[in-house]
């Protein structure tokens, strides 16, 4: 495919790498920044800086929005004038992590204005953004996927198309989300049983992440948590604190009992409470060593 | 390694096959088996029968045991008379999932006899059995182990030593049992969230153990659940409410709090009490269904 | 005291009984509510009936609300006029169990409206209302409080005065609504208990209310689960969903672990889920008893 | 009724005021204990001082027994020659709070001797005991029950008759321990909610205890927590562990799930690792505290 318009807002850790393969692929990547120092890099790498999100939807082909959360997305698309910047026939790429109603709302908010959506959250952390090899799951009408997934490929080790209601790809990670956060409870509890008797978490971990559950999410979390290894965070507690929050609310939206959920939200909490909010989301296993008394 | 004489109780859906693999590596085997027809495909192949467990073990430089649970290996090897017709410098390998308790009291009773001890756990099920391909966790005291690593070849993709103490492989066996069942609620409650947003549980969890989950666990579980493939059973529920009550029972031995296990606990118990024990533990996900209303 | 002119808005199995009483007592009631047959008995008694909220809320000395939720709350004081309509220096008594938001809002609302403001809402289901024996408590400016203290004794058995800040009041109604719903989970696990033992709930919970327990909540409801005399409602299971999220809701603001309120979150959901939103939240056994295959 | 020739094992806490209130009420008591001081008092009274166990049993027509779990029950009556010392028609009253399970297999052994068996499980605390107030659950066969129920007089404010079973006394008992826990874990959060808020819990338990929830345990336990009150424990944290594991037990035993059980089993377990055994059990309000935060 050849060189498209693209704009790419939200540079934050993720974005940042995002962007710059989407400008290493060979489009016309105008970039928007709430704090601008981190478009520099891109602006030297080839970008063009605009002045406002609304500057950086004026005139492309595709806009992807990478922001931190609902009211992220809501203040910048709908209130603060991105999507009435965008050209009819322009299709918006939305990589965020929300909510399955905020999710609605902008389909239908793109569908009146004549403007194409895809959802296309993404799995990965920082480190997986800027190598191209995150796994992208993506959903939206026909025609606008059609003209998107060619632009995901410098993004993604893979996409995984979810249909045509883009809410069904937020669904998929939010209920992705809550299994990483599982996963990582399960580690704690186990790590903290295995260190009880007598056996380092570092043990254990390693048969578990190098045999039955080999796979990213284990190896990841299961070597922060051998190591104790719990700042700087690649992912908050509070960020964390908040995707279970959102898979609480579509669970409740739905009337879907989450018992899982719910400890992990209560434990979470704890965390917060306890003022370890900017820890990595892996420290769950602290605060479970710490309820057995092994800290 | 040369031929070596070597016992093998115990000849259920895991048992029979690892028997069947030591028999073909070309050691002298000698089998019993509660209820005498599991005996018969290994007589055929080679292995001779013992009259009961004690002639089983009688003679032997090696006993492999494969019993189902605390009780039966109590049964038969501290009130059935195994230990006591093992050889002085034989070395024992118990392969079965039980408490720390009793792991404990086993490497002391071994110890007095004056006979060698290995707890060596095995993760896999019954085909990865068959195919020689477990990850079998072995602890024991430097002596015994050196014996029986060898052995452990023919049986295992993969042996993790865990150290001199018995008991330390038993406590990452449970703690590695505990990680499955979490690992399947997290699926079943996550799938239930989806299907309530309807996405079908397959297209998530294919999703999910195809990136960041990519391993035998998700892989395997993720299956059953997509499929809604309960029974017949690989692991049956009740099977799965024992060794989370393995895990508590050392939790609370230790005070270790578990609220997943807990969570787990509760589960199965409503599955139990369903009449449900005999379906595979991946209906978790019907429970976590049956609670949203979607069945 | 002598009469006082007051307006009431919200007639609803609650409301009535109340506004009855404030009419019985010698006020000059004038009366609002959206369905306007419930006002019908009151101007039988005597009140004087509005066309509109903010027609009952004119001219008036003090303002009685007693609506259903936040969203009712909402709409009809800050939306929909009625505290615009209230002359300054009459004093608005809320009676609804609404969020600790909403409730810090309203006093800011009224305070730059010159209108005082006492949060009062009410413990004690219709019958009690209806009798002038609710339990009350009441938080306000000691100015707004001295005028409302006295209207409130015949309404009620007992008054809790909570200081000056209006929230204060709410957040006990808030706690206490939470400890209602915790002693009917405790009561309906602990029937399931001992009914699987062979003893009827009915033999258990008579000890227990007329012994350590002997108090209106454990009789009342405990009487309900031993009857299971779930419907008619008392009080829904979608309303005691409603008071466990306002609960929820609070302590996710502070920041408090409450992992008895995520029980009956995921409970209380279970029974909506399974279309039981109409029974009575004494139904909290019916689930208990389902999940022990005790029905 | 006459004297009657009584035996009284177990002069604890509680046992000491039981036993003086039968020496008290005419009856000829001969009392046992393990450490023989708590017999002095007694006797100043009395009471005869037996050697034994046994010899506590000889000749009676009564035997009350106070001990306080099910290991020392087994090791008293069953392998310590109590029920064999026992005249065969007299009849043996157990007030210990032990196992279902236990208490069937006393049942069975006292039929086999000959000698009457009535489980009769108090409800109070040691000031409670010593006042001859207590509430007694007492299930047994007829013929027994009639002859010790007037004795039951001077040591109860009410007698609650449950039957032939004596078992059914047992999980009355269980199951009413599980309240108590549940009301003070209730009261624990909702405390918690309450102070993050800027309430005192003091205030808010006051309401509580003064209106809908005015009972004997809401108010002990509520004037504990609102004190912060935890030591000298009236009932430690590791008696209540021991409880909920006995309710748990239960539970299990018929496939019972107990959420809040398991919640109490979590939590309780925290405060053991942290060195909290000894503290009143009321101190679960504390360990909600710490998880908010508030200490």
């Amino acid at each position: 495919m050849g060189s498209v318009r693209i704009g790419f807002i939200g540079l934050g850790s993720m974005g940042a790498g995002m962007a710059a393969n989407l400008v290493e692929a060979g489009h016309a990547v105008t970039v928007w920044n709430r704090s601008p120092e981190a478009a520099r890099p891109l602006a030297a790498q080839g970008a063009t800086v605009a002045e406002s999100a609304s500057a950086a939807a004026a005139g492309v082909e595709v806009l992807h929005s990478m922001l931190a959360n609902d009211a992220a997305v809501r203040d910048a698309i709908l209130d603060g004038g991105v999507l009435d910047a965008l050209p009819k026939g322009a299709v918006h790429v939305n990589h965020a992590t929300i909510s399955v109603a905020l999710a609605r709302e902008l389909a239908e908010a793109h569908d009146r204005r004549g403007v194409g959506y895809v959802a296309a959250p993404v799995f990965g952390r920082p480190a997986v953004a800027a190598a191209g090899e995150l796994n992208i799951v993506a959903a939206g009408k026909p025609e606008a996927m059609a003209k998107v997934l060619p632009l995901l490929q410098p993004l993604a080790g893979k996409v995984w198309p979810m249909g045509d209601d883009p809410a069904r790809a937020n669904i998929v990670k939010i209920g992705g989300n809550f299994l990483i956060g599982a996963a990582i409870e399960s580690m704690a509890e186990a790590s903290a049983l295995v260190r009880a008797h007598g056996v380092p978490a570092k043990d254990f971990l390693e048969v578990m992440s190098g045999s039955l559950f080999a796979s990213p999410v284990f190896k990841t979390y299961g070597g922060l948590i051998a190591e104790e290894n719990y700042a700087p965070a690649g992912f908050k507690m509070s960020l964390g604190f908040k995707d279970i929050g959102l898979a609480r609310a579509a669970a409740e939206a739905e009337r879907v009992p989450m018992p899982f959920a719910s400890v992990l939200h209560d434990t979470l909490l704890e965390a917060l409470a306890a003022g370890e909010g900017d820890l990595d989301w892996s420290a769950l296993a602290k605060v479970a060593a710490q309820r057995a008394g092994l800290v």
